[in-house]
């Protein structure tokens, strides 16, 4: 027994035995080989130390004392854990997928499991209600286990799929048409070569380079790795010089990456990956034509460390940025294998691959330190990427894949926006342009083809359903849109899928908060101005609560409800996005008269009211016919970019162009904030079209 | 026990649990991650299999009949073998250097032991006296061990420093004037950078990259590594946002290699290595000044595996290319601790490589197939190779150290000859000039700046000693000089170190065919006139051969002895480089009037007579003012482009004008040889000066 090398206050069995150092499981898991040692968990001298007789003795004494087996229903995921280790860290191990918006703080509320037998102890909490306390509920970051344990996640909590995460089949119909001229960074090149003679005796890499120079490629200058070099000669006589050659083009070089035997290539495929916080969408593409040949999307296994970009770094501080790269990696890696399913490729025909995401998402995906992206004055280690190979991130694909990466202007405006600015044509426009994505962050640009003027928000995410009481994503069972009588105060709503409602999700939330405030069941202030006895108001807690549906309505058979906590929280973040066009508009001496157009992207647009969320004051009182949704711009600009070298050229200048405005530390972003925290605003003036009752 | 997955011939009792492959001892001990498992004889899984009981029993029986221990004497090294290796092998496996000329074909006669003690078997060999066999001398490689063998290697067989391999001092001073502009592939940067602010919130690779532009280096553009990006952060922060950064420049592109921490760098160093067949010589430099701060040379190991390339590429393709770059690495690795050791520096200082050998050398040092090297129509893999960097090879050295390998311009003229060329200025002199570099091989090269032409022409190992009864590399006690009596015919000699000749070098050689036929020794033909009743003349086997030391003037006390095969040997070799000569000359319309000098590199050179050289016809018949010594022309040309950008820029030059002309199938060339295999050449208008008695 010793403690491990990373983790002082671990008490752990595995010696290496090489290096004479203990590690913890944790450690030896832990995939990144620049921590630890390079061998991990698949070393066997790990193991060796088990052998030890006395040690097996003390390990099964321990283990029959100590570790405890947790099950996962209706997974049937099983797990062995230490004694006292919670149940989040549990399904974190098992690979269940939880969510848990606060990482585990006790304060979201979102990780609710039924505990159906076991020895287990709960911190007291709040967030359950006494119904659930009777049906077993717990949350699973407040619950530790004692024996073997059964645990089911409630069927209102099995995330389904999401509804907006790709862009829905004739969307990639049209971005197919938006790409004419393909031209990828990695290229193959077939080749058939002259055989050597004894007067014509070059080496074979220059031979190679020859053939690259008559095939009309007009390689000016090139370059080549060792073990392309390594394997040359072989791959050059293996089907008689016939060859293919893969070349990636960059400032002005091309570099041949790798050189395979025969000259009659399978269909090279490309990627185009969004990596979002909350989820991930891959599309498999055909290089040739540019047709999208699979989309897919999932949960970023992430989730189990938060619900935003901060908490993610916090648990990269903690745990290491490695586990955060192989949680995203895993997710990533899945869907580009069902979408390979899809098409029964392999891997190694996938040459070319352009990611895009926020700055916390790429720095954690490819191993780079976030710690500075949280710290004042708020610094990511790199904007502009150099084009990656597949092999140095880890991403599915042939290894020699190029991989270009979406640039991150700034800590909180990242490649996800660029992509976004990309497929909307925002850079090249002459109307006078404002761009939201309001996700966990809300970002805002301002501008045209002139100048772009970029800001986060920090909106926070309850636009997505965190920190609502009954809120949630835009998934199977979301209410997404509300109406109340003004007479009797009922509501009237729709769910995603038509199912028994779950929860409200964000177009529910503006709708709802719209309607209470147009029919009275609130002030502008965000306060319930009804009567509290009034049969559709209760206390949840100790807040005030309006229901939106009765328990017998809902699968949980639990009321939903909205509480005034829940409407604070939705006036902070619709607060914080207008203040934030409020200030650019100022900073660039204009109002919102000057907007010519605004567009909306993200998932969140898709089921949005547009009128009421000008209602609540989160979007700006002008003409309707201005706004527009785009959709998940991200993984289309990322396709765009995926095809054509032009408009990879086009998100750097993007990129640079971009000038951003730090909110944090910006008194003027304080003043419209607190201007802004009223329905719709302080200033009636501002929504000439609101009318309240 | 299984059949070795690579060795189907084998028996082995490892087995990899994880992949179930069988790999015998040497697949283990390779060292190469590309063939056989990259853990190889690190992963201890091939040991736990030992773990297994029975394997354990059985193998304890097997190893007591079958394992056998050598010892090596007077360096008491020990290695347990497999019954009936050979001693050769068992050499290899113990790292013991013995000269091997022939690869273990048992035709050279050079890997002589004595065994002391154990069971041994033989082959029937001539190559042994009388003599030698009663005291117990036998052929390594034509011996096999059936028990504990304890074997010495011979006091004359030990290997003594080489006399010729480095420039001397005063060399060394004079190479130091010719740099006067340095510029290094790797240049480290320090930066002391603006530490970032809300308001200044670049990345921190911008901000570096600001930092480098600011400096005053021209940065126009450059590219970064995952591995510097993921450092980068913490490296930028370490030291308070001083740091270093390592930039290679090439093809115009600066690349940031890596970024440590503080600006206060130690001093920079750099290597010259010469990578020869036979011997490797290192320069340890200071790139401040180019002041060559040691230099160390020792053999080449490959030697093991035969004395010229054919036989080092017939090993690669047998063994692995691996196992000679291993060979050649453990060679320079060594000689680079030895010089690191003379200034106490660390090998992490070390952040410029050149390495200048021929094409097989460097084919094989890099791990690059070299098997159509030595296949009509001879191509080698590649001639110019891009900046490399230390990792990539294994040499010890920063691992980003930036790597320049001398271009290869064809399969049998290398690095070695462009390097030379480049430090004899070679291509910016107007004088007519033939070059030679005379070793295993002898290269050629004619011209001058405005044009070269190169060939190599085969001329054997026999001015190395390879193949010549008691030939031997000019070390101690090597006969270098020699004259004999018209009248008695008996030889006055002298010997390299003044100690007690072991045989004869390429020099002492010359010179006594040189008097041989000047006194009527032998005849024009090669043949031996004299009455073979003299003294001096004896049955050398079946030969007839002439007694140059009488055995109890040498320490082995056996006669050293020149036989009419060692003087064939010696004729075919010297037609060679003639016929080479008169080659090139035809070629280019020319004949030996139009040569202003002639270039001798190379080792063979320091101590050669050029008058006598003249007379046997190896040297042309011109003004001996013509004539001028380089030395080891390689390892200077070397030193130049490690500390000049512009001189690396020339050999490349040097390496693309230079016209090879093939011998191996040129009509021209096979007559001019038939012509030249006589003293010194059948057309005796070719060499006015020398007269024959």
């Amino acid at each position: 027994m010793g403690k491990c090398r990373n983790h002082p206050d671990r008490e752990t069995h595995y010696l290496c035995s090489k290096h004479n150092v203990y590690m913890c499981e944790e450690c030896l898991k832990c995939n990144d080989p620049e921590l630890y040692c390079k061998f991990r968990s698949a070393c066997p001298i790990w193991y060796m130390e088990r052998r030890k007789k006395r040690w097996e003795k003390e390990q099964r004494a321990e283990e029959s004392i100590k570790k405890c087996k947790v099950t996962f229903e209706p997974e049937n995921k099983e797990i062995e854990m230490r004694r006292e280790s919670t149940l989040l860290d549990a399904a974190r191990e098992a690979d269940v997928h939880i969510n848990a918006s606060c990482n585990g703080k006790g304060s979201c509320g979102k990780c609710k499991l039924i505990v159906e037998s076991g020895d287990i102890k709960s911190e007291p909490t709040a967030l359950l209600s006494t119904r659930e306390k009777e049906k077993h509920y717990v949350l699973a970051c407040q619950t530790r286990v004692f024996g073997n344990v059964t645990a089911r996640i409630p069927d209102e909590a099995i995330e389904r799929t999401l509804k907006v995460a790709g862009m829905g089949e004739e969307a990639t119909t049209r971005l197919k048409g938006l790409v004419k001229d393909i031209r990828p960074m990695l290229v193959d090149i077939p080749l058939e070569l002259e055989p050597p003679t004894l007067d014509d005796s070059v080496s074979d890499l220059d031979r190679l380079n020859r053939g690259l120079k008559k095939s009309g490629c007009c390689i000016a200058d090139f370059t080549v790795g060792i073990n392309v070099i390594r394997q040359l000669s072989a791959a050059m006589r293996d089907k008689n010089w016939k060859v293919t050659a893969s070349v990636i083009r960059r400032n002005g070089t091309n570099h041949i990456v790798a050189v395979t035997p025969g000259n009659g290539q399978a269909a090279s495929l490309g990627l185009a990956i969004d990596v979002g916080t909350t989820s991930i969408v891959v599309y498999l593409v055909d290089m040739m034509d540019g047709s999208i040949l699979a989309a897919t999307s999932g949960h970023n296994q992430q989730a189990a460390c938060g619900d935003d970009v901060i908490n993610r770094i916090v648990c990269a501080e903690k745990d290491g940025v490695a586990k955060l790269s192989r949680m995203a990696l895993a997710t990533i890696n899945n869907l580009i294998s069902e979408a390979l399913a899809v098409v029964n490729a392999d891997k190694n025909q996938i040459k070319n691959v352009v990611i895009s995401g926020n700055t916390t998402m790429t720095h954690l995906l490819l191993k780079i330190e976030p710690k500075y992206i949280r710290r004042d004055p708020y610094i990511p280690t790199i904007s502009e990427f150099p084009v990656l190979q597949a092999a140095d991130i880890g991403i599915k694909a042939n290894p020699v894949a190029a991989v270009f990466i979406m640039p991150d202007p700034a800590s909180y405006v990242g490649g996800d926006i660029v992509s976004g600015l990309l497929f909307a044509g925002f850079h090249r426009t002459n109307l006078m342009t404002l761009f939201i994505d309001v996700g966990t962050n809300g970002e805002i640009v301002l501008g045209n083809r002139e100048w772009l003027m970029t800001a986060s928000c920090s909106a926070g995410p309850a636009f997505e359903g965190g920190g609502i009481r009954w809120g949630m994503r835009a998934e199977e069972g979301a209410i997404d849109k509300v109406s109340i009588d003004p007479e009797t105060f009922e509501p009237v709503f729709s769910t995603i899928g038509n199912a028994q409602p779950r929860g409200i999700c964000g177009s529910g939330m503006i709708d709802l908060i719209s309607e209470m405030m147009q029919t009275g069941v609130i002030g502008q202030n965000g306060k319930f101005k009804i009567d509290s006895s009034h049969p559709r108001m209760k206390l949840d807690g100790e807040d005030l609560a309006y229901i939106l549906a009765f328990a017998n309505q809902t699968p949980m058979e639990e009321d939903i409800v909205f509480t005034e906590i829940d409407i604070h929280s939705l006036i902070l973040s619709k607060g914080a996005v207008y203040s934030g066009f409020m200030v650019l508009l100022k900073q660039s001496g204009l109002d919102f008269s000057a907007i010519d157009q605004v567009l909306i992207s993200g998932g969140f647009g898709r089921y949005l009211n547009i009128d009421k969320a000008v209602t609540i004051g989160l979007l700006p009182d002008i003409d309707r016919a201005k706004f527009k949704y785009l959709g998940n711009s991200s993984i289309a600009g990322a396709y765009m970019a995926l095809l054509s070298d032009g408009y990879r050229n086009e998100v750097r200048e993007i990129s640079q162009k971009m000038t951003y405005i730090d909110f944090s530390s910006n008194s003027q972003f304080m003043d419209e904030f607190t201007s802004a925290l009223f329905l719709p605003h302080t200033n009636m003036n501002e929504f000439p079209s609101v009318h309240i009752h």
